[in-house]
Order: structure tokens, then C-alpha cells, then sequence
């Protein structure tokens, strides 16, 4: 089958790999299941390697978003059967550990991502691939319920599978609610679905950050009432003006640089708050002091998007949440090294690659 | 009048000098007030100074914690009245700017902290002092109802100056709810009252980390289920292993140091929350990729007693709480050196000074 590889900067190959097998053989959990993928995406946080800012971690393939079609469960699997289709989050969780429990399960104390070995469950290889292998199916997968999965919403079941989920957290952990005021500090699929977001949990009024026609069009009609283009202090001084000279609520911040997270943190008023789901490929620290004299709460990390399906799924089939505009283009998987380039130069917000 | 001041490393002297006045004459917006100070108390913060960590900001004085009787207001004041009896919180605060219409006075863009030049309106002095002038008297001063305020509730009044409302804003910060499991980094005062607050708001285990009797016996009473007495990681692991080897759903820190950060930090499960209040003179930095890691919010800062009040008063009045145990040392504002040398060498929890 084939899957996708980072091999140098910017060099994205299509190799050829075994199909994956569930485990089997003493010891085996049983608790896997095989997936034929429908679609898979390429994710800004893959950039960071295409960029070479990090190495491929593992030689398993790219990718950690998909949906698909079950082919085949082990002996332990309860709540997925071969022929449903399923959206995957973008780590593997057994939902019943402490912190699955606490609703955390992106924090899975026995999961772990794609690509990474999992504690006799094995690895599941990467989603921008013909197949996959899913460690602890029942804590992974959401079932779509049979027959709703279609064409027209495709993209936005995708969706739920990082970007949609990630931009939902984004503002769950800034606390949007009713009234509040945003700023969305990132205007890629993430950023555009935090706008999403934020206007399905009340906000107000939501400033998108944007310099792209096309995705300033989006943020508006995804539910934003501003949009500003210019960056850094500038970009603060005129948020800041737009709410009383303070600066609103909130910020999300979703991009993952040191230069978004401190306009996010200039942005938002004294005892305001800010989510953040950007990778920090970049690092960055916060100052306590600052934080101190500011009272701005910080709070964000990866999106535990699986806990979100039970809210976002219905919003999805029921029509009222299209987070499937964001994918503007669509390839075959063999042609994966040009979604890259096409993200990479921004040419496209998010690309679908289709086995 | 005395006042107290820092004037070198451990030296504290109690100086005569002039009353305060109304400010008077042309320009003058007559909405400060006189207050004749019944008490005042140490801060741990005021430790910071004395230890020589900081110096003494201006020359008017030590203290910003206080209740007292109103002798004269200006023109403009209209909520308050000489012969109230008032509680002030540690700032002085317009209350009707755009930051104190958004619930943090502490933040006021037009105010400022005791000491401090507040521009077109004067200073306000120490209130380790038999009077003092409070600019902004409407927004900053809280009148305690008619007759309600008397010896027996002298220490819990006291206590909403600055410990209680502190330690209340490190639960709120936090997001302490009903079912809450919560750790409390710090036994002074402050931490001992966001006890208070945890157990007021519902929190079902509290844990308190102290290794002094006293402490540990106030903090059983006031509501913590568990002490513990160990520090850094040896208490992380303690606590860790007391919730499911996870940590709590909360830390409170209450110390202001880079240790206590850390353990905070360290103690919570992922996707926790760090409420903070300790006054950070150590600084110290929060890595974003560590908080990305574990999904832990930070939140607090200056607490904004002010905005507390009207919850907090009538729970005093009430006698649901009584944070005015945390005093456990009282001596003439004269001898103002002997409690700050108690509190320093943590021979007292609290001291209240009495002019």
C-alpha cells in the first residue's frame, strides 16, 4: 500500500508498504482494528517537519487525521465493527484510563500518537496511507452513525478529526462564553475553526487575524465580525482600540509561534484569557511576573478531540457546523509531495489526500 | 501620626508624620476620603522588602491592608460616609473604567496600588499608619453595613483586605467547582484562606501542604482532608499517588516562588489547573511546550479583592467563614518591628497591627 514520508527538507516520497495486520499471538490485546482510509489530510504541525524545524520521528509514514471504512476488529473490540465508518482523532487513547476518564484523553497514559510504539499494543503507522492500524479501537474511533456518512459532509467529518476539534479547544480553554469577546490569532484551518467555534459557544464578537482574502471570506462566514490583517504591535494597538482601549475577552491563539503567542498575550484585556493549540515548534516561555501584573490565564495544549465528538458529530450530521470548507483542494495520495508544497506556500488552507 | 517603614535589610522603624489631608484647590476631584485606621496588618508580601528582596518602593509608608472608620470624603464621594466603618482592598481602583467594569479593579487603569502616585489624584500612604487617605474612595473602600462590624469580627473584616479575597481569587483563577480535588501550595495566610475558598466552593478533597502543627491543625479546620508535609518532588510524588497517580484536578500556589510554581505545576493531573497569588518576586518562566504537553492552565495574579466583597462580606457576616483565624498575633502599630520579625521567622501565621 502506499504511504507518505518526509525524506529531506521539503522532499515528501510515496513509498510502498506492507498492509498492516492486527495483532495477533500470545499476549496479543486483541483491542485493534484495521482501517481502509476514505481521506486523510495534511496538518499545519506536518509542516514543522517538512520545514525541517523537526525530524520525522519514526519511519511509519506522515499523517495523524482520517476517516474511513473498519476492515477488520481483534477478538476484544466492542464498540466498532467491520464496515463502520469511522473519524479518527489524532492519537490513540484506551478512554478508560484515569486521565481518559478526567476527559483528557489526547493525555492517554497508555495511548500514545501515530507513529509511536505503544506498550505491547504496537504502533499504528501514519494516516496518509491506504490503511491503518488502530491500537485500542474502541477508546480511538468514533463510529458515524450507519448511513450518515456521505459525500457532501465528507470533508467536515474530516474535520473532526483534528482541526475542527483542535479550534473547539481552543476556545473550551479560554472559557468562550456567551458575550465574550475574541480575537483569533492564526488564519489556517485551525484558526478559521476556532472562529467556528467560538460563534457556536456565544462569543459576541470575534476578530479574525488575516492577511489572505480567501480565508478572511471564510472567517466571516464562519461567524467573525472583524477582520484585521496587520501583526505584532501594530496588530495589538488596533485589537486593543476595537474593545475599549483593553482588548478583548479572549485570544486563541493558533498558530505555534513565539510571535503569535506574545500578540496573543498583548492582545487580551487585563484578566482575560487566552487558548492556545498552536504545536510551539518554536518553544517560547511565558513570564509568571507578567502574568501576575496581567491576571491573563493561559491554558491550551493538543486538542483531546475524541472527548468532543459526542458534541461535535451531531453539530457536524445536523448541518449547523461546516468545518469541511476548510479543505479548498483535493489530490489523489500519490500526489502528496504537491498538498505539501500547496500548504507550505500557503496555495491552499488544508489539503485532502484521497487513497 | 506613626507609620511604619523599611529602611534597610530586617530594619523596620515606626516614623511621626503629618495626617493626611483631603486634596483641596483647583483641580482637585474631591472623591478621596480619610480613613481612621482600627487595623492593620503584616503582608507576606511586606516580607519580600524587609528580606531585602525589593526596596521599598516611595517613602509613605509600609502596608496596603486594612479596615477602619471614615473621618471626612471629598465633594464627590457618594458611597461613602464619615462614621462608616470601611474594609480596603490592598489597591485603590476607580471602579468605573473599562478594566473595572470587566471585574479587575485590582487592574484599574486610573488606579494604583497604596504608596504609589496616582496621577491627578495624590498617593494614597501605608496603611501600617493611624490614618490615610484613599483616593477613589467610592470605588475602593467596601462600607461594612451599620453596626455590623465589631471585636468579635474585627480579624475576619480584616482579612477581606487583602488574605481572603487573595486566596478566594487563586480558587477562581483556578476554576475550583463542586466535586473539585484541589492541592494548596503554601500555609501562610493566604494559602490557609484559599482553603476557605476551595471548601466554600464545593471542592471534596483538599490537600494542604504544610509541615507546621499550627498550620496543619488551622488548615483541618478550615476544610483541607489531607496534609502533607514533604516538598518539591518528593511531594509531587505524594500527591500524584493520592488521585490515581494522576495528581488533582487543581494546584493552588500561594508562595510566590519558583519552587512553588513548580510544584504545582508537577502536582496537577493533565489537563489540569494552577491557580496562582503568590507575588512572583523570584519570577520565574512557564515553558509553553511543557503546558502544551499537559494541557495544565496558569492562571491568577493580583487578587481583585475589590470585586469579591459582595460575595465574601456577607459570608463573614454570616459566620460561614471565619478567615480572621488566620491572625494569631496582635501588637500595637508601635511595635510594628516585633511582628514583622515574627512573620519573617514564621513564628506568627498573621499579625494585626493596632494604632
Amino acid at each position: 500500500m502506499k504511504t507518505v514520508h518526509v525524506r529531506g527538507d521539503r522532499l515528501v516520497t510515496v513509498e510502498e508498504r506492507d498492509e498492516p495486520q492486527l495483532l495477533t499471538g500470545p499476549g496479543a490485546s486483541g483491542l485493534d482494528a484495521i482501517v481502509r482510509v476514505t481521506a486523510a489530510c495534511v496538518c499545519g504541525s506536518d509542516l514543522w517537519t517538512y520545514r525541517g524545524f523537526r525530524k520525522p520521528a519514526h519511519d511509519h509514514g506522515m499523517g495523524h487525521e482520517f476517516v474511513g471504512v473498519v476492515e477488520e476488529v481483534g477478538t476484544n473490540v466492542r464498540a466498532v465493527r467491520p464496515g463502520d465508518f469511522v473519524i479518527s482523532p489524532f492519537y490513540i487513547a484506551d478512554g478508560t484510563c484515569a486521565v481518559c476518564r478526567a476527559g483528557f484523553t489526547a493525555h492517554c497514559l497508555n495511548g500514545g500518537t501515530f507513529g509511536a510504539e505503544i506498550p505491547g499494543e504496537g504502533h499504528a503507522n501514519g494516516t496518509q496511507s491506504e490503511m491503518v492500524r488502530i491500537p485500542f479501537a474502541d477508546g480511538t474511533l468514533t463510529v458515524v452513525p450507519d448511513g450518515a456518512a456521505n459525500d457532501t459532509n465528507l470533508a467536515d467529518l474530516l474535520a473532526l478529526s483534528d482541526v475542527m476539534g483542535t479550534g473547539h479547544h481552543a476556545a473550551i480553554s479560554a472559557g468562550v462564553r456567551p458575550g465574550s469577546t475574541v480575537v483569533v490569532v492564526g488564519d489556517g484551518a485551525v484558526g478559521l475553526c476556532a472562529v467556528i467555534a467560538a460563534k457556536r459557544m456565544g462569543a459576541e464578537r470575534i476578530v479574525a487575524m488575516s492577511r489572505h482574502a480567501d480565508r478572511q471570506a471564510l472567517a466571516r462566514d464562519f461567524g467573525a465580525t472583524d477582520v484585521v490583517a496587520e501583526r505584532g504591535d501594530e496588530a495589538i494597538e488596533i485589537v486593543k482600540d476595537m474593545f475599549d482601549g483593553i482588548g478583548p475577552d479572549i485570544a486563541l491563539e493558533c498558530v505555534g509561534s513565539v510571535e503569535a503567542m506574545t500578540q496573543s498575550m498583548g492582545s487580551v484585556r487585563p484578566g482575560g484569557d487566552v487558548g492556545f493549540v498552536g504545536v510551539p515548534v518554536t518553544g517560547g516561555d511565558l513570564s509568571v511576573q507578567t502574568m501576575f501584573r496581567t491576571n491573563i490565564g493561559v491554558r491550551g495544549g493538543m486538542g483531546t478531540v475524541r472527548d468532543y465528538m459526542a458534541d461535535l458529530l451531531p453539530a457536524v450530521l445536523g448541518g449547523s457546523i461546516q468545518p469541511g470548507r476548510v479543505f479548498d483542494q483535493e489530490l489523489p495520495l500519490a500526489d502528496a509531495a504537491e498538498g505539501y508544497a500547496l500548504m507550505d506556500e500557503r496555495r491552499a488552507i488544508k489539503v485532502m489526500l484521497r487513497p
